[in-house]
């Protein structure tokens, strides 16, 4: 099976043999994917013609509208989705919900919202500014839909949730996708593409996918136009240094690596309830999807008086959790997508180790239930601690994407901060602590290195969304070695795929203006 | 003369012969410019080290005040930054006001909206959200000051201006200044950083400038920098496409080159009199600081049948304007700032004669007043006016930085839409008509491609703030071509310089940060 391209309101299937998509457990070959042949100027130039202009003339509330039936379309599908998962990805069900049904929440999410904007078609971006003496003169800022299409290349880890955290604001600003997920997970992503195109809910040219390599299809992209990129560093520097994106000013969004932290407060030793907080946050970020998550915690900041019993606590747990194939139902953790990153992850744990100590990687007996290790991809779950993390390198620069972590002890607070800013940008800070104090100086002390901060205390304990779960409601995305990013976060989302101006003139032909737009309001 | 430069803390003169810094009308040198032998890594360091914090520590108000305090020095100094100007820009008063009063106007224009953010040090961004079924676990955004350094790159038109527009935002944002401008001006900027060093009116580290080449300065530049370069399309993409900055996702604003359009509606016939509004400001753009204005008019679209009247109105005003020595008191124009710039622009029209014919260029017997053409650096004015706008390349591609502009007939409102977008993103488009529906329209159609529209009809004839003059209260930018960047537009400005992020957490700890935080309102 060749996975088909939908381009210029047509299925074509790619020339030449293609890549092959592969079973992480069972090494069996499952689709091909290939962009062979496709005419990526002709692909880009439809959904600017058709899809874009028929975006734009709905308001937000009908772009809204339809992005329920989206989202219904792929509720009706989700067992199958399950499925591919469970093939194409390895994904125990629980890591599959969080891709699948985390993309479903998403769309409804973004539907409510961009569908209070009700019929306007632009957006208002502040109000009326005197400009001088004149009362009648006055300046009013507008955002307008870009009148391009947002290229959205996504990475292996999230084919549905990472199609679809992006569209949804996209079409709900009337901007057309091309989406081209990463090769060795497409299945996914193409067959939600394929079923929400069959479906017809959505106006013709708005959504095109392409399954493989981006051929010279950024050669391709205008001033008009917008690119999305999550994934490696090295891929986001080829985009970002693209001479077409550069010499057209294009809006580029990269969301890269990560080294994220958890950081347990100086107050919360063993027995506080945040000591016992961090524990099952660290031990789910790391088993979670294998730990293939951009926002996964990667370093485990620690007062060095709580370190040894950090490390017993998460080893306990970590020896519980089942690791194998993801079709016996007491398997918790899958493998990674392939035997690339299962190479990649292990090349990374072994840079680790010139650093620091293996606190625990299942021994030389580990092996995944149910699989042959041979043909699989499976990384045990491996704790590293650090003793000396300020002369450390690549504690604080090399982001194992699987299930790793690294304890790293601090003498005081200020050292924490410190040692967590050599991350050099990152998306998420966690903080465990039972001070309310020490939590909001934590978040205002990192805040401008990391895009977002978890507070966590015993009050919310069980409530809250978690470390490395990424919420429609709030920004995702993080400076410097994160990609310097901002995607989610509300309505704000919808700022990336509109273009704001300010329109002077008399009040009363702004005020005509004001009135066709909607209240840009997060 | 050489103009010492400020870095580290310390006054320090470049090494070798350096850059001539010359005056455009008698050829004379006045000061030399070099950044040989400058440490641009401590450089850097030592603004981010002693710089930042020391504005860090302060509260926004507190920040305004120093900015006031800044403006007080500029304006005690005021008659010899005209002097200077005259000197090294050729600027006649009224060109040099521009420059001055409106650095001086947006420095004031800042201190007073950010001393309004009162003593906090951050910002609160929208409101609380709920992220869940409990009330308690809630989601804030917050924006941080970036702990980096912004440098500013500035072009040699706006010598003063240029660089506090930028300079205001960025110090009440709480980021220190590396100032670079542009070198064949730079004299009014080092003289103006000199003035406010020396009246020690901000913190140490928090103002630097270099006056010459640029060195390996990016080389330096971190994730926590901001880049923000006025100039030429080519100089952008070099900054742009640097391996640092993309490698550590620097942010990079830039504004760069423009083919913005003067729009008179189909509506506004001769003796109509948005008709004389439309050619007062043509001629004032193409005349006011010898149409070295990035935003300045370059493509005058016009109605087919009012074609030969605009042009006939604009060529009796072009006729009247006195150009030469700005020593001269009946001198309206002065020269180009060099014969770099005078060679440029002659090429440049002769690109745009292949495509236009000449309406106006003062004849072959144009002598500029009081001036030795052989030693100067003049440029006549010069209409030009084009048949096949829709045929025409140059005409919409070639930025002619002097007093020039061409008169482009438009068949109906759809097709003069179509030509001003040929520009393929602008800073400015104005638009003059008497038909309010006609102005509301062509600002939601022409809003995703123009930083900003002036909407001009007989009420605000007299009050508009001009197509070409940047007020602070109004965003400043454009897309595609026009670099893709976004300036001003209010406290808008400040996001640039400060990190967003999401906190989540008990809401009585967002309380407590929100409690610290101002209100990003604009």
């Amino acid at each position: 099976m060749k996975l088909a391209n939908y381009v210029s309101g047509r299925w074509v299937e790619g020339g030449g043999p293609g890549t092959a998509l592969v079973d992480p457990v069972t090494g069996e070959e499952l689709a091909r994917a290939s962009t062979e042949g496709i005419d990526f100027a002709a692909a880009l130039a439809h959904a600017r013609a058709a899809g874009g202009p028929a975006l734009r003339a709905l308001g937000y509330a009908e772009r809204a509208a339809a992005l329920v039936k989206v989202a219904d379309v792929l509720s009706a599908n989700r067992k199958e989705y399950f499925e591919i998962a469970l093939r194409n990805s390895g994904s125990p069900e629980g890591d599959a919900a969080v891709d699948i049904d985390g993309a479903i929440f998403t769309i409804k999410y973004y539907a409510r919202a961009a569908g209070a904007l009700g019929a306007a078609r632009y957006l208002k971006d502040g109000e009326l500014a005197r400009l001088g003496k004149d009362e009648g003169f006055q300046g009013l800022h507008v955002a307008l839909p870009l009148r391009g299409v947002a290229v959205l290349i996504n990475a292996f880890n999230f084919p549905a949730w990472g199609l679809w955290e992006k569209a949804a604001p996209a079409l709900l600003s009337g901007v057309p996708v091309l989406a081209k997920p990463a090769t060795a997970t497409a299945w996914l992503a193409q067959r939600m593409v394929e079923d929400v195109v069959k479906a017809g809910v959505l106006p013709e040219g708005a959504l095109s996918i392409v399954c493989g390599g981006a051929g010279n299809m950024l050669d391709h992209v205008t001033g008009a136009d917008a690119v999305s990129f999550t994934g490696s560093a090295d891929t986001a520097l080829r985009i970002r240094g693209h001479t077409a994106l550069l010499r057209n000013s294009t809006r580029v969004n990269v969301e890269a690596d990560s080294l994220n932290v958890a950081l347990l407060g100086p107050d919360a030793g063993p027995g506080a309830p945040e000591f016992d907080l961090l524990v099952r946050e660290v031990v789910r970020e790391m088993t979670q999807k294998a730990g293939q998550k951009c926002t996964a915690i990667r370093r485990v900041l620690v007062p060095a008086a709580a370190r040894g019993a950090v490390e017993d606590a998460i080893v306990a747990k970590l020896g519980k959790t089942s690791v194998g194939n993801p079709r016996n139902k007491d398997v918790r953790m899958g493998p990674l997508v392939s035997r690339t990153q299962q190479r990649a992850a292990l090349e990374g744990i072994a840079a680790l180790k010139r650093e620091a100590r293996v606190v625990f990687d299942g021994g030389a007996e580990f092996k995944p239930v149910d699989a042959d290790p041979a043909k699989a991809a499976f990384v045990p779950p491996t704790l590293l601690a650090c003793d000396d993390p300020l002369a450390a390198r690549a504690v604080h620069d090399v982001e194992v994407f699987g299930p790793a972590a690294t304890v790293v002890p601090y003498a005081d607070a200020a050292q924490a901060f410190a040692i967590a800013r050599m991350g050099q940008g990152s998306l998420v800070a966690s903080v465990f602590s039972g001070d309310a104090k020490f939590l909001a100086d934590a978040a205002a002390e990192l805040a401008d290195s990391h895009g977002r901060i978890l507070a966590v205390n015993a009050a919310v304990g069980q409530s809250h969304t978690g470390h490395g779960n990424v919420m429609p409601m709030c920004l995702h995305g993080g400076p410097g070695r994160a990609g310097g990013g901002e995607e989610l976060g509300g309505l704000r989302a919808l700022a990336f795929y509109h273009r704001r101006a300010a329109v002077q003139g008399h009040v009363d032909v702004l005020a005509a203006i004001a009135a066709g737009a909607a209240d840009f309001k997060y």
